[in-house]
């Protein structure tokens, strides 16, 4: 039996974790089906009806019963397969950690779950919410799984084993003849995600100001706003982080850009992207966006640029195409300000 | 046999009223399949790959054979049919009516087709993308067919016979035990549809400045933005005007705010919303928003306002609500520079 050695330092065979990934699997579609009955019972109205949630942090941070019941189900699923593994769920850990502190580990496999991310969206009954599992090996995400009922879509990978839709459609999607590269002209000619997300504070340079002014440097006419105008193909904004990566692993987003979400919001995404042939590095631009060096993401950052899976063009690698536009987003965005406190 | 006499003014009967409206369910069904096929050939290669497009007016507003396909597939269904109806279809008027006037009249049968929205979501395979295909009967859509069949999902809707997802839920969705009124302190609470659209030129008081400025008005929290702030639960972009329609009168989406798309892109999504229960008007808010009329769309005009179905609450009827809501909308956004000439 081989050890798993490319970024792995847990002690799992590949068999190990071929059986880990398959009980992820099961684990994603059983809590999937959790979330679907309970919107379903929404439709047919033996729910409670649209009142069913409790305003917690903000107006715009609603907690339903499902999601509650349904990171139960995951944990105690987790605690009784695998007890020596961590836990951080999104509904666990507000509760627990009021000092908001960053407790993944790299000496212990930890699962990071959101059992509900798209919340606004499922208590209104838009279909783009979703379950999120991860393991995350080392301190990286090994493991993804997404799953969104209402769409019908399923998203897994696992380190070394690709990445995969429904199981059957490896991604990213469009492969043949070979993955399209990066545009010449990114970001024109890209698909540009975002997320008005929580923090709208009308502070004249807070976080709401600095994001409108990013999304309008990707948004505007090429060359206009003093140069930075990218003239993206299109902005989107479903209302889900985890979906957000998801489709730019599938390829349908090119470019998404956030800040403010935890690590149960991307670590399942992350390991999908990544498994798919995506980079995902900071949101925030450093002091030399076109020559500053590229690092990986730290999973508690709160601060996430991902590019889709690319392939080569006639002048670059794939990577290389990748790399450009991580540095053309850069060269738009202003730096956000989400911090946490050390663990 | 009696005549449709609600709001029409053709020479319908009922049953032949039920006879066109399963037609035009079929018709969307079926043109459904053939995006999807065309979708799916790109999966598995048998399609010319992602850049199976050539770039129209600028980088935002591609076109894809499937588009062409498809719409001439609807034009011929109906043309075979229907001969004496008169036939409005996206790529057909681009290329007839460079004056870009209004066509549709009160005296004939219109067909209003959109065989492909969300053009951008379809080239870079994210499922937000449907066909729509409306019957407009006195000037007015009494007919709307939406599918959307990445997403699983058909719209329809018929006047006086209710609208419905997939044939089976009737909608709203959320119906029991009775349709959720609109959020006392609306847009707080609400879900805001909004596109960035394709007008991205940088003008100091052009359309996408006026845009932004907007949703910042409807984003920010409240009291901010000299009073302006609207702190909205969420806001969304799917890229998609058509289906920004069909979730407003699902219930998902609270409020959608538009100006810049064409009737093609609306006049199913109209059917279907006011068979629903909601409420359509113009988006450019009137010079006093608060005690102004509130007229019904004109599906010309290049400007919309929808709201979703509503319930009564204890101080007020569903209409009542809506109503306000339009206001406190109006109150928050500004007017649109979008015409067109006379026909």
């Amino acid at each position: 039996m081989t050890r798993v050695t490319a970024m792995a330092t847990q002690p799992f065979t590949e068999e190990e974790l071929d059986d880990v990934y398959a009980f992820a699997v099961q684990l994603g579609k059983d809590a999937g089906k959790l979330l679907l009955e309970a919107a379903q019972a929404r439709f047919n109205g033996s729910g409670q009806g649209s009142q069913d949630f409790s305003e917690k942090d903000s107006a715009v941070d609603i907690v339903t019963k499902a999601d509650k019941d349904v990171e139960a189900f995951i944990k105690t699923s987790i605690a009784e397969k695998y007890s020596d593994h961590a836990f951080v769920g999104e509904e666990s850990y507000s509760k627990t950690c009021s000092s908001r502190a960053y407790l993944i580990t790299e000496s212990t496999p930890t699962w990071c779950v959101d059992p509900l991310d798209g919340t606004v969206n499922y208590t209104h009954l838009a279909p783009m919410f979703c379950v999120s599992i991860a393991l995350v090996l080392g301190g990286r995400p090994a493991i993804g799984v997404i799953c969104a009922p209402l769409l019908n879509q399923l998203f897994t990978a696992c380190r070394g084993r690709g990445a995969w839709l429904n199981e059957t459609q490896r991604l990213p999607l469009v492969r043949h003849p070979s993955v399209p590269p990066m545009p010449a002209n990114a970001p024109q000619g890209c698909v540009f995600s975002c997320e008005w997300g929580k923090d709208r504070k009308d502070r004249p340079d807070g976080n709401l100001h600095r994001k409108v002014e990013s999304f309008l440097n990707m948004a505007a006419e090429v060359g206009g706003r003093g140069g930075k105008g990218g003239m993206v193909h299109g902005v989107r904004s479903l209302g889900s982080a985890t979906l957000d990566l998801a489709y730019t692993a599938i390829g349908a987003f090119d470019i998404w850009w956030e800040g403010g979400c935890w690590e149960w919001d991307v670590a399942a995404g992350i390991a999908i992207l990544e498994e798919a042939g995506g980079l995902i590095t900071t949101a925030n631009p450093p002091d030399d966006p076109l020559t500053s060096q590229i690092d990986h993401v730290e999973l508690g950052s709160r601060l996430y640029l991902a590019i889709r899976p690319a392939g080569p063009s006639k002048t670059e690698s794939g990577r290389e195409g990748q790399e450009r536009t991580v540095r053309e987003v850069w060269r738009r965005v202003r730096g956000l300000d989400y911090t946490r406190p050390a663990a």
